[in-house]
């Protein structure tokens, strides 16, 4: 069974028709604090079941996706007698997808699901429907199952409501799906900006659909992780070094914007191993460090990052560090392998085009 | 994908061969305090996964099949490494097998599992694998889901390190299957004593075999329990009316007992409404009264008897009540209703056949 993914702003409708096809079943939402006071009362005016059903807010932040809050959601659901062929449906981030989907999974073994992201990273992602878990001990989604909600409803009405450097996270994940796929892609993403003023929520949706059918297409394709689906860590190597120097300086950088930066170093890095064309890697930079802004680093910062590339590649050899490059938008090159000679290279080249 | 059961007493080496076919992965042993001390010790001997297993003993009783047992399970697994290829085996009764099972069902979102049930009852009802859960909130089996072992291994040499009383609750379940089945497995268990001194675990294995296959065949034709599945429920609508008045009686009695002296009851029934053999029924009555013994009523009870078997059919009407009753062995009726004259002129014979 594979879930439906929903690309609309007619959000309410959306989900009452949904709601509607299982019969007007009981609801339950599960959301957040945060979603509970911006986006629950707009979803509530346009949505019969929303505005209908038993409310379940737990607190905001992956600190709070842990057994005390799954334990509070399965209090409310017996306390409001849902039956399994009830549903829940989900409204905010990853973290309520999450722990919400894994509730509903659980409650009287198995209740129904839908689930509305309401950020740009968790509409992203909706397409690799079915993992839902909690945190656990200390270890990120230590306990869940693979359980498919019965669709995700994405729209981008919701995103203004949070703040721009969130709507940025998210939008790099477009920008490297945009790098798999294609020239056409990545022009549209490039000529877009999706923050504040020139954010227009209806011209976000066809390229965030664009992007998950992307994400859907190569992780189909390699359902078990061992091929293609590798390149989904373009930018990744990169960007989570530069993710760990800032929690070492003790100022975290946002996911979203070290995976940009990333990019822009293994572009670099494509462009010397397999010839990346010189024109897209500059207007790519460009672009990143005008919306993103610039992530420091001098050359003394050059053997911890190295140290953290090579943590992060399970199969690096002492000589080489594995990465996903690319000969070209659309055209990916898995496990190319490239020296810590080189790697330097790259990132004094980063430091020009960022003017530091 | 269907579950395996295997039927054997070589159960180290059954469950050796089990974890040999997955690769020898990290195992890990999840029972109670009843089972590690009458039956670890006996498996750890014959089985080289058992013996180099990590184990994790819960606290045995239903009480303890909640949240908080659970949490102690994911964290001993997580505090032995246990990974997704890993697998845990369930040694011991129902509970061990629901709770442990929905352990690994959502540990790193599911390891593999072998259950090796240590009770009569659990070992019957082990072909409707799947079924994983813990109580909570003072409701049974709230939480869980459905995910299958890969194997049950069903033997019957653990069941003399329990109470004779605990065998003899299980092999009601047995006897129930057999009225179900037709006259030649029915002379089999009739003829056949489950406790001491004649109780020979070699000679019980096939009859448990049949027992479990019938079960299979039933649930399988009917996966809804919308039809012939509800012949399992033959002895329990008078059955749960006498544990209910036991209880009430601050005496309770087993689940299993009560159900024998209830199927005892609707064999009455099932004579006077649908010609059920009275040699049959007098053959059947003798063994139950002899081996479990005689639940004693007087018709002050009733009405109290006749209010709980209407609560336990949802579908009663005011003059009538369901039930599952018998042409004959083998030739069950199901949704056969019975007036409440009936059911004391029932009750009436039975304190007859008891002598009471």
């Amino acid at each position: 069974m594979k879930q439906k993914l929903i690309f609309t702003n007619q959000v309410g409708e959306a989900v009452d028709s949904l709601v509607a096809g299982l019969g007007w079943p009981g609801v339950a939402v599960i959301t957040d604090t945060g979603a509970a006071e911006a986006v629950l009362p707009l979803l509530a005016n346009d949505s019969k079941a929303v505005a209908g059903a038993t409310r379940i807010v737990v607190e905001a932040g992956d600190e709070h996706k842990n057994l005390e809050s799954l334990a509070g959601i399965w209090e409310r659901l017996s306390a409001s007698e849902a039956t399994r062929s009830g549903v829940v449906v989900n409204v905010g981030g990853g973290m309520v997808g999450d722990m919400g989907g894994f509730a509903a999974a659980t409650f009287k073994r198995g209740m129904k699901c839908i689930n509305v992201p309401t950020t740009l990273l968790a509409a992203v992602d909706a397409s690799v429907g079915g993992k839902t878990a909690i945190n656990f001990n200390g270890v990120k989604n230590q306990i869940g199952v693979f359980a498919e909600p019965v669709a995700s409803v994405i729209s981008t009405v919701y995103f203004n409501t949070l703040p721009a450097q969130e709507i940025l996270s998210g939008y790099a994940e477009m920008l490297k799906h945009a790098l798999l796929e294609g020239d056409d892609m990545l022009t549209k993403l490039l000529d877009y900006s999706p923050v504040y003023p020139a954010f227009d929520p209806d011209a976000l949706l066809p390229l965030l659909r664009e992007s998950v059918k992307v994400k859907e297409r190569i992780v189909s394709a390699d359902l078990t992780e061992q091929g293609i689906r590798k390149a989904l860590n373009l930018g990744h190597t990169v960007g989570h070094a530069f993710e760990s120097l800032a929690l070492s300086r003790k100022s975290p950088v946002p996911h979203g914007y070290a995976v940009a930066w990333g990019m822009v170093t293994e572009l670099v890095l494509s462009h010397m191993a397999l010839r990346f064309p010189s024109d897209k890697l500059h207007r790519f930079a460009d672009y990143v460090l005008k919306n993103y802004g610039v992530f420091s680093i001098d050359c003394k910062d050059y053997p911890a990052l190295i140290a953290a590339m090579r943590q992060d590649k399970k199969n690096a050899t002492p000589d080489k560090i594995n990465f996903t490059l690319l000969h070209d938008a659309g055209r990916p090159e898995i496990d190319s392998t490239v020296s810590e000679d080189d790697i330097k290279s790259a990132l004094d080249i980063y430091r020009d085009l960022a003017g530091i």
